[in-house]
């Protein structure tokens, strides 16, 4: 059996933009294979090293593609001390290739991973294999073999998702007080904060028996200072420079200042915990 | 009658690199409806909400693209209070999807508009739709619906130009002074300042009795500081560091500093008014 | 004999991000011309006019691409003065188009020029011609009509390689000191520091009788600033903030802080001359 037709590759870096040669040396790669491949820039602008984000970023966003996608996550702290590359498949038919520090933990939030390769075979490596630089020499062309047919199970070994490292992410609920400790885990360039608090379409949060309402005004501690925002469906229903709470286009909480950066302003950075009061 | 071929897709954005999985989330969208059309980033570094900007790159860029591209405009800052959002097709066989709020205006300036719609048939967006991110559940798949031969009729109803809304922008010409009271659109990365000065190839104003020779000298008023500057065919006629104007490559008059940053050093920003004395 | 089948165009600049609608311009020329190309985006984050950059960029990137593509590199500080555009072709059929500035000179120490054209003949040029963007007027077409099967001698003449500017890079060695006075070619967005030392997959620094192994101390003098940095395969063999030296991926001596910016801590900018004692 060869593999479904997978024909769009994904690239999720945290290269930069001053490093985008590294990427397109990655595009050389893989077009060297199937220059039939349709390529797409997921992002390369995850702050270094940060697999917090980097998570985020994936969970948000690979539903929206079509499956049979290959997604290739090059955010590798780790790079040439030991650790396994894999290659994971998703019963939803995407296909996730990346380190294994945590960033491919992600998708037991979100999805059932039916396969799970450690990369191995070194067929399909390009040579000489580099020590800083396994997305181009390792994850690109393994990525692109796939897009040729080439089966999950050629590229190496099974691995047990048993050893499948995780994010480390607070989330701690008081129901009691109804508050949650949580981590904001991604910060737009307006300066928008995204905890990892989900509230589904009808405003209840998931995981507890909290439910909002648009109005309500949510108390915020964060490094011991306390602020309060509006919860509300838009940032124009609160004053310019005022703090608000909405559900984001990705279904978490988001605090935000209205045409302002809130996460500037209140001295937050991606993997902070702060504590939300409803 | 089906739509003819729109097969490439150009996306403006104000999202920036910190943002890119909005605009990657995009492309999902687009590619699950059409995986063979071609997208292409026209720019997504717009300034925040900067719609005299994004209009500035969209009047001097599209014309540069085959026929049959639509181009996908999402500087929003109302997005979730009520505005439309529009879909219009230029005599030029170009269509623009962006929301009423005068970015499309600057068609008026360029092009014959030869249909326009307010998107509203919830048949092509896709559910549920946020509050917060309509690039994404209305922009986005609307667009690539047209990609697929959908009739810009079948996504709402007709929306008449009377309520198009217009950029703010000055131009006030005084003819005897031999003055133009004009509008910075544009900055570039060099520091370069395009006014909305236009000048044909033969060094005449448009608009105006006013021509232009190769060493006048263009006294230029900003903040009420007075600056004198070379009209010139390029940068390196002038000693380095020194002011100089010229035809920029899109046929407006800019003002630069040769080899230095024009806006920084003279502390301008995109929408600004100067005085320029010819 | 039409050309071989070109169907990829590689863009090179320094145009930034906040000019991207520059790069989209050329891409719209190129698919006005040809809409099936594949167009990748190589860097566009080339220091402004940065030519020992952009030369590293290309050289360390171009060979990773299937042959058959044609690299359009706007780095050209010129613009406007009299500076030739050349088209070159390489034995291992990769085709670059760029100002003749130095930059197409690094071609000369990774490969073999077949051919090189003066780009002379308007017929494939943009009308009208700016002063300022020949990368659009000139390059972007030609580089289009390339890939449509345009042979390279209708472009324009024949160019002596004799005529071919070189890039002033600095690497004289001190056999008797174990010295390199090198140039620091390149500084990615971690701060590791490139140098033009070449080092082969056995450690011998190419050029030289020196070799390396992993553990030597290697004295690097900055600015009349001594420091040591221990050659290892890795980041992560010293400690957090120690200095180390590298091959980097792409073979050649890379200067960088374990977890830190060490262009930043140690005041390096492209171009800097500095001296390494194995």
């Amino acid at each position: 059996m060869v593999e479904p037709n997978y024909n769009i590759i994904g690239l999720l870096t945290d290269f930069g933009s001053k490093s985008s040669h590294y990427i397109s040396s990655m595009k050389g790669v893989i077009l060297k294979i199937n220059p039939k491949v349709k390529i797409i820039d997921i992002s390369h602008d995850i702050s270094s090293f940060s697999i917090i984000e980097a998570s985020y970023i994936i969970k948000t966003t690979y539903k929206y593609f079509p499956p049979h996608v290959v997604f290739i996550i090059v955010v590798d702290p780790g790079v040439g001390s030991y650790r396994e590359i894999l290659a994971l498949r998703t019963e939803s038919n995407y296909i996730f290739i990346g380190p294994n520090n945590g960033i491919l933990s992600v998708l037991l939030e979100t999805d059932e991973i039916s396969e799970c390769i450690k990369l191995q075979n070194k067929d399909y490596f390009l040579y000489p294999i580099s020590n800083t630089f396994h997305g181009r020499d390792i994850m690109a062309p393994v990525g692109a073999y796939i897009t040729k047919g080439i089966k999950l199970t050629n590229f190496g070994p099974k691995f047990s998702l048993k050893n499948l490292i995780r994010i480390p992410i607070t989330y701690k609920i008081k129901e009691d007080k109804k508050e949650i400790k949580c981590t904001v885990q991604y910060i737009d360039s307006f300066g928008n904060m995204t905890t990892n608090i989900q509230i589904d379409n009808d405003n209840n949060i998931k995981r507890t028996s909290f439910s909002l309402t648009y109005n309500d005004i949510i108390k915020i501690k964060i490094k011991k200072q306390l602020y309060t925002g509006k919860y509300t469906s838009h940032f124009s229903t609160v004053p310019i420079n005022s703090v608000l709470c909405l559900r984001g286009s990705s279904g978490y909480l988001e605090i935000s200042i209205n045409q302002g950066n809130a996460a500037k302003e209140l001295g937050v950075n991606v993997g902070d915990v702060i504590i939300v009061n409803l």
